[in-house]
């Protein structure tokens, strides 16, 4: 997904992750790498895009059910780094939990 | 939406556009700045968030219909845009539209 290549056909989900960031950067590149590996390694796991300013940071993860992106909420270490990131790394942020009904690609 | 401050109640609709540049900015700032304001003045637009490093930039705009959608994608000042986005600003992109069915905030 991220690198345009995998194209599962709608209908599947989307978890819109967009999040405004803390000065604290203890631990935090360290983690959300983590977080990506182990996401990856799920049950039900399409792929994700990430992208990060100053002023914005966008992570897309893509699941092929809700069920899927439950499990993965719920996950033991994921658990953990949702807590840190409440407390240390994010000022803010909105998940929202999406239904991607069409998509279009295009490569030149 | 981008400044986490309107809330509108889900199910709305949300527009992921996901893309690599190519190595030309001719007029990309200045046009993309034009499409963001031209697009907030829409019927049923109701935000964006925008988000790009060397790897990926990822623009999601926010709707409160399908309908909404479609008109934006065929207004003519768009039109130009897409078809300009094609043959000098993108090597690829995606666009994927969505259903939010939930939504979820933090603010520390």
């Amino acid at each position: 997904m991220g690198d345009h290549t995998s194209r599962p056909q709608p209908p599947y989900y989307a978890v819109i992750f967009s999040s405004q960031r803390t000065d604290s950067d203890q631990g935090y590149v360290r983690m959300a790498n983590k977080m990506v590996e182990l996401a990856s390694q799920q049950n039900g796991f399409l792929g994700v895009e990430s992208a990060r300013d100053d002023q914005l940071g966008i992570t897309i993860s893509y699941w092929n059910s809700l069920e899927a992106i439950k499990n993965w909420k719920e996950h033991a270490a994921h658990q953990v780094a949702q807590q840190k990131g409440k407390t240390e790394w994010y000022k803010s942020y909105t998940i929202r939990v999406c239904k991607v009904e069409r998509e279009q690609f295009f490569n030149s």
